[in-house]
């Protein structure tokens, strides 16, 4: 389906007109626990499965809109300026094309990430959430969070996650247009739980989260299950979460997301995201689980882990991996 | 069902008495090219799937049976004794019981491996192919290549398909006793085809094949879908050697072995045979794939990589792979 019905029927009777001289907005990055693995429509973003998500608090982006000064989009990442030949400012430019007041006016967008752009940290989906939430602002629209959400996942599937802190589930829906397809805050806290980020390269990917999906879902033996996999991933998360259960929460959050990577490695032609360190470090943390350390890993599309723990063996996680940066989700 | 009730059907009329002071036999090792992983009868070694292998060649173990001079079975192992404690040497006891003369009858037996012993390189399929064939030695019993693979699978399970060189086919089977779980010999040939053997350790591993088939059996969501998989592998990997197509037989056996180790990624616990140096050599190898050099792996439980090619790549193999030890299987 044409995304510009899309549009047009969650616009509704509201006018694109600028309404201030600069819209503005932060979104969080978002981690999934239970992973956005595939697409039932690629123009829309629809995915196979629902997701489950938790944001990273001051990590994300800040996003201004305003109109461009000159016959182009002009697109600033951390202060510099992005050449309208690369393929983010083309994917960014396109996505803008959705919102224009007339055909002949341009954006300037300022972003500011404050984590690693393409290095498996979902600076897309912080970057389109804050874009549709800073559009928002800049057209006045009063949108409710359903529709954001639907328009935030036109520019990036896991940007319809990103509107918010906390926890976060994403349904998959299953209208042709996407309407029943946004995702939602879910009710729970968890004050103790903590993300930690490995970094392990900060280099842009060979092979984008895009194409990657779509190869595993064609033709990995493995995607077969996927569906139900992901099904019982939340059900289970859900779970977890309600009974801030560490080990629960840990195993099944690292399980997807080794299935996830094991669609990559069995799919043709076969790939692996992961590097040296990525290796030593997982069998690391199962090495400290042996000695029943509450500690798991989750992991994107990218070579970097991101470790979940509780609080009370934060000086211990500190230990042993020195470069962790902490994350306090609540 | 009872080991020894299998025997008694399969030796049938034939007794248990020394016929000579010394059997003797030789049995290669073999590389599953679609894996065994699973079992539907642990006592039998009975497999939940079909295999398909190709043998060593000189890769093997050249074993000898004779009567124990003391009370206890004897091991040596390349000319070292082995001590009755050790976890191998109770278990080639267990299985030497189905063939004791009289209770009090003991074993000496000596085996030379060609190949590093429990580094993924299946010596226990050579180890026990060669003691079954120098026992049918050692008492006369004559028995054919159907009864002998049955009985080689009591001992471990790819050892059922040691029996030959070349391409073989073990039969998973239905019958409870497994009376029609056997492996057979393939009438094709590949003369040009090459196996290469890198040895990344050749250290014992922490978690056997025979604890790690049946963690994921139990536990990896994956698992369920490896039945099917196996069984596509096998009609494949026939259109691929009678064709001597390089190309499918390489992807197809690779697909098939990152497939068993996912499994493992995705069981409860998680874990992974792989180090550093697997997973740098298999992104070299899928580097040199993109230059379209046809060379491809696969692995079993272990870090070893075995890799796949055509006798007209030898020479670019060598120069990339400096350490690797090569295999005519033809």
């Amino acid at each position: 389906m044409n995304p510009n019905h899309v549009i047009e029927k969650i616009l509704a009777s509201r006018k694109i007109i600028p309404a201030k001289e600069k819209g503005e907005a932060y979104a969080p990055s978002n981690i999934a626990l239970a992973k956005y693995w595939g697409k039932r429509d690629t123009q829309l973003n629809l995915p196979v499965t629902s997701s489950l998500s938790i944001s990273l608090h001051d990590k994300g982006s800040f996003t201004t809109v305003s109109a461009s000064s000159v016959n182009q989009d002009i697109l600033f990442l951390n202060s510099r300026k992005v050449p309208a030949d690369k393929n983010f400012a083309q994917r960014l430019s396109c996505y803008l094309d959705l919102f224009r007041p007339t055909k002949d006016f341009y954006f300037t967008i300022e972003t500011t990430n404050t984590i690693p752009v393409a290095a498996g940290l979902a600076s897309s989906a912080s970057g389109f959430a804050a874009l549709i939430l800073a559009l928002n602002d800049f057209f006045a629209w009063q949108l409710d969070d359903q529709s954001l959400s639907q328009l935030a996942r036109l520019g990036s599937g896991s940007a319809a996650r990103s509107l918010w802190q906390g926890f976060v589930e994403w349904h998959a829906g299953k209208a042709i247009d996407g309407s029943d397809c946004f995702a939602e805050k879910l009710p729970y806290t968890w004050p103790t739980l903590r993300i930690g980020l490995l970094i392990v390269s900060d280099l842009e990917k060979k092979i984008s989260s895009r194409e990657a999906m779509k190869i595993c879902q064609q033709t990995s033996p493995f995607y077969d299950v996927w569906p139900t996999h992901v099904a019982q991933t939340i059900e289970t998360l859900h779970k977890a979460i309600q009974q801030q259960d560490i080990n629960l929460l840990g195993q099944t959050a690292e399980q997807n997301a080794l299935a996830m990577h094991a669609t990559m490695l069995t799919s043709n032609p076969p790939f692996c995201y992961w590097q040296t360190e990525t290796l030593t470090t997982m069998q690391k943390i199962w090495s400290l689980r042996e000695r029943k350390v509450p500690v798991y890993f989750t992991e994107d599309a990218g070579p970097n882990l991101k470790l979940l723990f509780n609080e009370e063996i934060l000086n211990l996680v500190r230990e042993e991996f020195p470069l962790i940066d902490i994350v306090e989700p609540f």
